[in-house]
């Protein structure tokens, strides 16, 4: 199934890294990729024509938001995703599993689904890994994800045993429920942070055969050690002829370290999220824009960026705009930060390319100790 | 002094309305002409892209918020507001009275000024017609309005008196204070709902001699009947050869009937401010866009417009943006109504150009008729 849409272009002779094609039905992705998070069919403080701008090939929109609010029904009758947020590009969806269990006392698991209450509202909802695929057949993406269980990080090594053996069940329902022609059907990897059970989970899901395949269960509260140690386990067991997707992660070195380990896709709040917080990315280090010190500084938020916000606003601009509540520093701020993810997943898929990415990481890590030192960290 | 800059293109034969040419540092504007207004160095929710894109050709910012924050100085030293926002356009700064007289029981007035606490620190400031000339001078705006006292629409006639005879000294000292080159100097007339009081001001204020002239003191509680009373009384002892702008004002049909009287400047925060709370303009009356019946409407927000959010967008998409509270429905929505207005102001030119402008004032009231009634108004 995967071998026919994804493609490796190059891999790097160096690490795990690999340069890839993933073709779907609204347009083929590069790999490795980051894919910015449109939660309620809109990537928040962004127009259609900002993503194309910034080079967005795909974003991630969930299940879970859109099921509730409009419903996919709604969505499916007004002519799918695509059409509904007037994004011609590839989506893709996640299941709801992850949001579904953040939430906590307001839900109750069993073999048969998960019932939950709304954020929203308070009322009351069953979902399966039936009624999640057909959600997401309504929704169209280009790429759906199988319904899981999302473990927390302190989990204990019986319940991720028993609940990934349910995710597997429940992956075995979901390619069963799984219809709609030209979408693919990624299955979700979970085991905590134990990695015989992420072996264990690994063999299971590939057994059943997927499109990709995604490491769930990780940005769940573990530690970079943890996560990166369930990267460096899983890798060499992923097929290597069918994407790897990472779920929810990252920071741009979570990024940097699972491309070198050969993941190809990654989604993650953090870059849309910051950037509403007055956070920002630059090649310099992460600042916060309302510092004091910025007041009066008349140069670009990131020196080295080329984006138009850097080659447009000066960060005495930014921080007024931020302190004075105005949207427009949501609006500039998340274009910045989105373009900077974008752009260091441009930049790794170059050095994969040269077969140089090893030089990148490294190159990567002396530059932020180097920014750490700078600030006095 | 106003001749040089502002011309009388060609007067509508049936009704005062006329076409008239602004020159300005950053341009020339074509009148009648609304103004987006832009309180902190921004337009909210707007790029000034797509200032551009709608065909904006001058914005309002504010004098009182710019000096509390960033500050005038702060402004000046990065290069003025026009770099300082990234708007090479025409922009008008207002004088700050209006701001500071709303402040109501936070601010003091004698003669020599007005002492206010600031609505963001509760720090206390003294504005004089000499600092609020300063300030405009060093935010750098292409024109600039005296400093005035606008009385509200309840103030007894003697209080209305005595105040007008303020502003007046106080707009002589905001002439005889400004210095900077290239920037016009508008006169405020202020009077009340009086009409012999707006005769006296505006005798008074126009044998100072000013760039332009603008009736202050309107939208400020006072009925429609009374506002439209106070445009008829003044227009005809306007001078003929100076830009006439009314301040504050208004809702579309405001600015029709204050063009049928011939005058060419307006601004107003409704376009933008309902913008942000759902309240849409359309051919076809307003609309409130969380409204259940459009659910599930496909259509655009109207059918009749062509501006970028009409062509792109469902109600029902936008309707979902609104409820998810998402910024992206601020930004169209503020595109669109924003449009609507410049839009009008286009087709009033049109129109006072054929020498048709009374035929587009009946047709625009027939239409508004129409409206309500099939709302069932």
């Amino acid at each position: 199934m995967a071998d026919s849409n994804f493609t490796v272009i190059h891999q790097d002779a160096s690490c795990g890294a690999r340069l890839g094609s993933l073709k779907t039905t609204h347009g083929v992705i590069e790999t490795p990729i980051f894919m910015p998070v449109g939660t309620n069919a809109t990537v928040k403080a962004m127009t259609p024509e900002n993503l194309l701008a910034i080079n967005a090939q795909i974003i991630l929109s969930n299940t879970y938001h859109l099921y509730l609010r409009p419903g996919h029904a709604l969505v499916e009758k007004l002519g799918g995703l695509h059409k509904f947020m007037n994004w011609q590009g590839p989506i893709l969806t996640d299941s709801g599993g992850f949001q579904v269990f953040s939430l906590g006392e307001l839900r109750k698991i069993s073999e048969e689904g998960v019932r939950f209450q709304s954020h929203i509202d308070g009322s009351y909802h069953f979902l399966t890994p039936e009624l999640s695929i057909r959600i997401q057949e309504a929704l169209g993406a280009d790429i759906i994800m199988c319904f899981d269980e999302c473990t927390p990080a302190t989990a204990d090594y019986n319940y991720v045993r028993r609940s990934l053996d349910m995710t597997t069940r429940w992956a075995l329902r979901s390619k069963e429920a799984h219809r709609r022609e030209g979408q693919q059907l990624f299955g979700i990897i979970q085991g905590g942070m134990h990695h015989d059970l992420r072996a264990r989970s690994l063999e299971d899901i590939c057994s059943i055969g997927f499109d990709g395949y995604a490491l769930g269960g990780l940005s769940v509260g573990e530690t970079k050690e943890q996560m990166y140690g369930v990267m460096e386990c899983c890798a060499p067991m992923m097929p290597k002829d069918a994407p790897r997707y990472i779920m929810g992660i990252g920071a741009p070195e979570d990024l940097v370290e699972a491309v070198w380990h050969g993941y190809d896709m990654f989604d993650c709040v953090m870059p849309t999220r910051n950037a509403r917080n007055g956070m920002l990315f630059t090649s310099q280090g992460r600042i916060n824009i309302k510092a004091k010190i910025y007041e009066e500084d008349q140069g670009p938020l990131d020196p080295e960026c080329s984006c138009h916000v850097c080659r447009t606003y000066s960060r005495a601009y930014l921080r007024h705009l931020y302190r004075s509540g105005e949207i427009l520093a949501s609006n500039l701020n998340t274009y910045h930060n989105l373009y900077y993810f974008l752009d260091l997943m441009r930049r790794m898929r170059k050095a994969i390319q040269e077969s140089s990415f090893s030089d990148f990481r490294r190159c990567y890590y002396e530059k932020q100790d180097t920014n750490q030192i700078a600030k006095g960290g």
